[in-house]
């Protein structure tokens, strides 16, 4: 039962493009691949300069944004988190999980660039996203660390696999195939495994769409071999 | 101009309860007054103990909240923060203002008990709030260190006067007349001095509405000296 008290419109005041044109490889919280980066758009209603005014005396933002790809028609009061295995049930408030009452994600990334001029002008450019290309923003608010910083904070199950990262062989003629400036975040989101921890096939091969090319890899044990890497048509045809 | 594809509804999924019934006084981020308490009672469709199954596993959490007493129809791009006399503009996505475009707003607090039994349970008390008694909330989210928490952000202009404190005399007699366990919350208010940094006006009687009384200042210098303590009919005819 919902009812007009309880309801609260949202608007889309930005969208961000990324180098994720699909889900997979995205890392699973901001900040773990510092060199991923996001432009951002704003809507044209909310395209004017004054509305960023001091924004660069900042160094990290505040994303808020929408779980567009990932919503569902009734929200459900347990999920169970890819990083527990997908084995263990936890309540949808203890987790970040997509699925929930409001599809509302909250994102910390760097700020490295605000863009004045220039077509669709202001943009800003950030680092250390972790959002599909195109996700729409309902709002950016400054980084207050004396308010947000936490480090002291306990991390519950969310933490158990943190530091958990794979070797990975990337043979120079195909990194050769990206475009230079994509290559370090690339092999930094791999390094990350991109697999879902409860989807780990050996003999597989995953395609992991990034900047416009599929990058193709299997993982032997605990080391990630790339084996191709070819131009996506399907984001080609997207961007014309 | 909206369009449907640049909406989204909100829904509120719990309410926190606190001991400001009005703005005045309340601290203007999270977690600035360790000893302000908060309990967040969901709303009876998400009132179900599997949702916040594991929550206690971590120390602090994120609320989305709305800005639910400073709603504009109209956003605007520039905003006078307080904090800087209220004499300068800044971008409202360089600050954490209520009125921006979508009215939601962030805090971290500390998870101090997960209440499984009794009437309305399950309920969660938090502290360190800076919310409005009776504020609708969005979303709770864990706090995870390893992506939130970056203490080496520089914070702008926000950071500017965030040492400011104020020395308070709180006659006994007076701090006697308020609960034993709000008397620590109320001192550590004050010390915040609850005037906004515009307005502070020299042998103003100040009221501040906390925990059901009316806490009345005036301000020497930079002294703060509470004068009256009284209860407030209004909150208890509310309460009622």
């Amino acid at each position: 039962m919902r009812t007009s008290l309880s309801e609260n419109t949202l608007h889309v005041i930005a969208k961000i493009y990324t180098d994720f044109s699909s889900k997979f490889g995205i890392p699973r919280q901001s900040g773990l691949v510092p060199e991923l980066r996001g432009e951002i758009v704003f809507e044209s209603e909310f395209r004017r300069p004054e509305a960023i005014l001091g924004i660069e005396e900042f160094s990290h933002l505040w994303l808020l944004w929408e779980f567009s790809e990932a919503r569902k028609e009734n929200w459900s009061a347990t999920v169970y988190p890819p990083r527990l295995g997908g084995k263990e049930k936890k309540g949808v408030f203890a987790t970040r999980s997509p699925f929930r009452p409001n599809s509302i994600g909250l994102s910390c990334v760097k700020l490295e660039e605000v863009i004045l001029a220039g077509k669709d002008a202001p943009k800003l450019i950030v680092s250390g996203v972790d959002l599909l290309d195109g996700t729409p923003i309902f709002d950016i608010k400054p980084y207050l660390p004396y308010a947000d910083a936490h480090p002291e904070a306990e991390g519950g199950f969310g933490q158990a696999h943190k530091e958990d990262c794979i070797e990975v062989i990337f043979p120079q003629e195909l990194l050769n195939r990206l475009p230079k400036e994509k290559r370090q975040a690339a092999w930094a989101v791999l390094a990350q495994d991109p697999r879902a921890a409860y989807n780990k096939q050996p003999d597989y091969v995953y395609g992991m769409a990034f900047a416009g090319f599929d990058i193709r890899f299997r993982v032997e044990g605990n080391i990630l071999i790339v084996c191709d890497v070819v131009p996506r048509t399907e984001d080609f045809q997207r961007i014309k």
